[in-house]
């Protein structure tokens, strides 16, 4: 990529190893930002640093979040005694986008791999467990994915959380097998969390 | 997005406004930025003002650079006795691929438009004239794009150059109607430049 100059080239280089942006995205997101004021991009580039700098998980969900606490958990709004397993912090986002869910939630972090070599000690079930001592909490919904990894996580969790006498579901099989909750309707997600079965 | 916490929910925003980003990809990106190790974020991020400080316009061509004139333009192994106009860089960076043209160009920075009032003085087209004073200039290839403004900034060129005694050459409508240079075929992109006609 001679034809450009040096710092249009380490830019498109930097960009083209995020997520999802290809040869051509990453050029023409550089040619944006090198047209963009330049008071934008040192904000844009401020908001970079600062979410990253910022970002911390939460103490007692471990979701991604900027203070101690939060904010749902800091809630007294929510109902504390139901706390739904997920994945990641973007399938907190999704179950909250349908506004059906009123409990909190706990946030693993990924999922257990074994083909990884990833173990109960590389997700967040330990603080799980420690919140689990609580005798408010009264109900566990396993919300991970439908995928191998997911459900080999949800019947790990049943297994260890049932003996303590905690009422344990899983979401419907309303989600696709094989889909992501990120990427699920708002209204499958809602009659997948409707039609939960005790296990 | 109250969901997310307050850095978060800045930073997807923050992607949101660039072009081509949507909202699940914003969300995509922002968590893959807040998992990267610190460093690198702060590279990315001094890429992005780096690039924005540092870019300028190259003194002849006016393409897009980082030094007073541009790799192109310095280069003496380049035919300087045919300049090729384009609109943006990225359309120079187009046919640079196709390996097939060892002239230097014009870059234009946009096109005539009459509708948005955009006239002869918005575009870099008195760089241009300066540049045919040089009688070592023997021919005009316009690539501008198929568009009604491309064709409408072809046609204002033409008008004006051919009375200088200068050959002016159209690439041939390889190019397929409407379409944008950057996003063609190499192997398009040779063939209109091979079947380019004189106006």
């Amino acid at each position: 990529m001679n034809y450009y100059s040096t710092q249009i080239t380490n830019l498109i280089d930097e960009l083209r190893r995020l997520p999802g942006i290809g040869s051509k995205s990453a050029q023409r997101l550089a040619f944006h930002i090198i047209n963009m004021p330049e008071e934008h991009v040192h904000h844009l580039a401020q908001t970079l640093v600062t979410a990253r700098e910022k970002i911390r998980y939460c103490k007692y969900c471990c979701t991604l979040t900027d203070s101690e606490v939060c904010p749902i958990c800091a809630s007294t709004k929510r109902d504390h005694s139901t706390i739904m397993v997920v994945e990641h912090t973007q399938d907190l986002a999704a179950y909250e986008k349908t506004g059906q869910y009123h409990g909190v939630y706990h946030v693993l972090q990924g999922t257990l791999a074994p083909s990884l070599g990833k173990g109960p000690d590389d997700i967040r079930f330990k603080e799980l467990e420690e919140r689990l001592k609580n005798p408010e909490v009264k109900e566990l919904i396993l919300a991970t994915n439908s995928s191998l990894d997911g459900e080999a996580t949800a019947m790990y969790i049943t297994k260890k959380v049932k003996p303590l006498g905690i009422k344990v579901t899983r979401i419907a099989s309303g989600v696709p097998i094989g889909g992501e909750l990120e990427y699920i309707d708002e209204v499958t997600l809602s009659r997948a969390l409707d039609g939960r079965v005790e296990l």
